[in-house]
């Protein structure tokens, strides 16, 4: 019975981390239909969609699973549930890959908008913080997880950077205005990808640890502080 | 045992009510602050969003521990997973009230801009949808949840609406621009909201029939066509 369990247990953690290896291919092709102007990276995105919502299915069952077949202990329990919320969280992620090329489908067919230097310096990030998320929360690492929850405040500095530009680019140019907006949501979903990866990355500290970073403003900042050298930590918890 | 059982399954439901009702009182209270321009109405926002935080990591604990103390049989166990998921949608669509009185706070700075008119529109619909998602997933109620579904289509809509609206203003008056943003970005939370509350809906017809309706856009297409006389569920699925 225990061997059983651990292959099952071995089960989730491979799937989990498969669907999140698609998940970060669906990034990349969804960022270069908008960087590259290529629409063949566009029809990939929505066709691994569809296996990344199968795969979401079956792996809410593994769970299910797990837990009726088996008594698991406390901490593997914990980490059972924290698997049906980083599920959750990878399909959400996934999404915000369609909802980019969605817009991407847009622009490709109007004329070329200047400032595109942003999306390419905040795709590598999202989708890095996607992949050490998961691998944090596979192998119960929170220090890796905590390295994550830094990355997110270059992500949201990026995504604040182009939306200054991309507002004085709407005021100067009005004919700007709905490429702009555009690229603006493109830049919140990458942001948002962040966030997810954020989320999985407080799970997995709270189920390693059984500490509650999420919702402690206060002891976030102070781990930000303890990694990040040179970071006052003082800005305030951001929500968005 | 199992009279144990039933109090503490009872205590779930209660919580994720009373959690509920929180989120509603945050969203009315921050769609207030922006259609009256009434700032007494934010601090309130952010002072639920710490009992809504609290709120959520108890009800994970009273999950795992009804899981880890009881057996749960399967339909139980379903649904408890389930509440976990739900409890995780609550707390971000609590966190969306919360970007909503942020923009509120650039927006009460500034002169009212003028196409207010949406956004009182969808904040009902929106806590409707919350309110009766929830109803349906403590009572197991795939109807009522059902219902809810079909009401995601007017916040896009409407959201649809707004966004037209703030676009030909953008173009027509570059000093507009910050403030037309932030109604877009209020316009999108509150669709967001509907979308938590989606989410909830079509996790309850899950745990209540097993029947997976999150990734199957036909059967969804064909529950609206069912139940909306005139509908002619013809658009594809949205996933923003």
């Amino acid at each position: 019975m225990e061997r059983h369990f651990d292959e099952q247990l071995e089960n989730l953690k491979n799937q989990l981390m498969k669907m999140s290896a698609m998940a970060e291919v669906m990034i990349a092709d969804a960022v270069r239909s908008v960087v590259e102007r290529d629409a063949t990276a566009i029809p990939p995105v929505y066709e691994r969609e569809e296996l990344v919502n199968q795969m979401q299915v079956e792996i809410d069952e593994i769970c299910l699973t797990l837990i009726a077949l088996n008594q698991p202990a406390a901490a593997d329990l914990r980490f059972i549930l924290g698997a049906v919320k980083t599920n959750a969280e990878l399909e959400r992620l996934a999404d915000e890959a369609v909802n980019i090329v969605q817009k991407a489908e847009h622009l490709l067919k109007e004329e070329k908008l200047k400032p595109f230097e942003v999306i390419p310096e905040m795709a590598p990030i999202a989708r890095g913080m996607v992949r050490d998320s998961l691998r944090a929360f596979v192998n119960r690492n929170s220090d890796l997880a905590r390295e994550v929850l830094l990355r997110d405040d270059r992500l949201d500095d990026l995504r604040s950077k182009i939306a200054d530009i991309l507002t004085v680019c709407m005021a100067e140019d009005s004919a700007a205005v709905p490429r702009a907006l555009d690229l603006l949501l493109i830049s919140r979903y990458l942001e948002r990808i962040g966030d997810h990866a954020t989320n999985i990355a407080e799970n997995t500290i709270f189920v390693v640890e059984g500490l509650d970073v999420r919702h402690h403003a206060d002891q976030k900042r102070a781990i930000k502080r303890l990694y990040a050298a040179g970071s006052d930590g003082s800005h305030p918890t951001k929500v968005d």
